[in-house]
């Protein structure tokens, strides 16, 4: 595979998601903290106005309009589609300086903790979540394949695109915890792409040894002689979203339940709480299968009519042998 | 006192608060939950403009223009002073109905609980806080008096203004315990409103018995044979706010500390962590004297430079007898 020789690293895609916007804004200011012997490390804060406005976005969501029909309007009018236009010339495939990575980094106002999105299942991408969930098991890989998703999102611009969620964190907030834990999370993004352009082993998770626990003396042989080339991750895909029960003049009747509420990533089983009806109703999911809900009760998925994304949980195996 | 007339209720002062927003909409098609014997209870959805948009406001802050001098003002161009125009006209104190009582509702981003917030200590407030106390002891009551605030709050247009502030919550979102728990203490609210209307008693707390306990079987008799009037009500008072450390172009470059986040309420003492910068340094306290303070880390207060309110802790006796 072509080494990375630009990671973009972007906030205020959405410009009331503080988390990133402050992130980018430090960094920028200590641009020794991201900088790395094999590829340049670049920031941006992409969406200004609605930044200035504190605001998701002034006339568009521009995490929605980066996909082709977009990009190639002819003297667009609304302000994020100048804008994303504008970083497509520059770090797009044909742009002045092609990102070969685009991290955009996000927050939400869901129990998200600390995700990582990846949009598809290239293999250069489930090694890097692979290598960071080795180190950082509370790390929480989403994958929206098959959602639209890397279509028209801004990470799209680059050849590879990745999306950090950081969260449960109100709109408007900036919290110290979430923010330094982002910030210690980009670094290990930087330290694992690099590791990777430089063919040095990645972060692993160190098997468990399969023969029975003994009271024999701890040697200092390893445990393992062999180099361990497949790495176990699990990855949460997208199946679909679920609406907001709604009255006929289109107002919504129900809320999230307590029960589910903040249970980002846990199971839901058929015959679970999901929706608590103004008046005080439980409403049961009715599906099937067992789901994994992510994004409840998003803020800003209200106007998308979003109350939560189901997924399906899968534990891959991940080959490090391909870059080593 | 003049009895109380009309109560009014009101959500949506501020377009993205939706608690208050979704309950008085609740509450319009149940009017029976809110119907109270002694008093005409009023519904109302102030800021219909913003409530669409999902934002705070449009124009300007409708919790922040209803002064005289907006009042008055001929052929007003914002939205926001308009509406309080037209909403001094039904429910102001030369309105077609004017309301005895605006119980304004409102959700903040910090960890306020439920809180109600009085501008001043009339007496007749003063016995609804204790009495509602009485039954709920985790409500807390703060007091913006000294603070400007009641001069321009939209509760201000009513002969009594109180303010409801439940949290945390982030904008944009509905959460099923908050809206719940708002609900019932509506509820209580309307209820105390009612007896004091009635000259019923007042919920009381019930005083210790100043005896050592012994093991003496329990007597049927009550221990306080004299009508307890003296009630307790501890107020938080405001004193003044704390802006955020900025650097020379005024961006923010510190948050609020990790050990102060989500502490509304819980003492501040001289020498206590209050920031940390973006750096990662700790930056004190230097205040003289211990503080509570409140509205830590509201999203919509960074527009105001408020990082936090700080007030003073004061335990009072409240007299019931008054009334009775």
């Amino acid at each position: 595979m072509d080494k990375i020789r630009r990671v973009l690293l972007v906030g205020g895609t959405h410009g009331n998601e503080l988390t990133g916007i402050y992130l980018i804004r430090r960094l920028q200011h200590a641009p020794q903290l991201i900088s790395r012997p094999s590829f340049e490390t670049m920031t941006l804060l992409s969406n200004l106005e609605a930044i200035a406005a504190g605001v998701r976005y002034v006339d568009q969501d521009m995490n929605r309009c980066c996909d082709r029909a977009h990009l190639e309007l002819p003297e667009p009018i609304d302000y994020e589609v100048r804008r994303v236009q504008e970083i497509n010339r520059r770090f797009g495939p044909s742009g002045s300086t092609p990102a070969d990575v685009i991290l955009d980094i996000h927050s939400t106002t869901s129990n998200m903790g600390m995700t990582l999105i990846l949009d598809d299942h290239h293999p250069f991408k489930l090694r890097l979540a692979a290598a960071l969930s080795a180190q950082q098991p509370d790390l929480r890989i989403y994958s929206s394949a098959n959602s639209g998703r890397q279509q028209d999102a801004l990470r799209s611009l680059g050849r590879f695109g990745i999306c950090l969620e950081v969260g449960p964190v109100a709109q408007g907030v900036l919290q110290a915890d979430l923010f330094q834990r982002t910030e210690a999370l980009v670094q290990r993004i930087l330290d694992v792409l690099d590791q990777q352009n430089r063919d040095e082993p990645l972060p692993k998770v160190q098997p468990v040894p399969t023969q029975p626990v003994t009271t024999q003396p701890v040697t200092t042989q390893p445990v393992t002689t062999q180099p361990v080339t497949m790495q176990p991750l699990t990855v949460y895909q997208y199946l679909g979203t679920v609406p907001y029960p709604r009255d006929t003049e289109g107002q919504i009747t129900a809320m999230i339940h307590p029960h589910l509420q903040g249970r980002d990533y846990e199971s839901l089983n058929p015959g679970d709480p999901i929706f608590l009806s103004l008046t005080g109703e439980t409403l049961l999911y009715t599906g099937e299968t067992v789901v994994f809900p992510v994004f409840i009760n998003e803020a800003a998925y209200y106007e998308k009519d979003i109350a939560m994304v189901l997924t399906q949980r899968h534990d891959l195996q991940v080959d490090f042998a391909e870059t080593l």
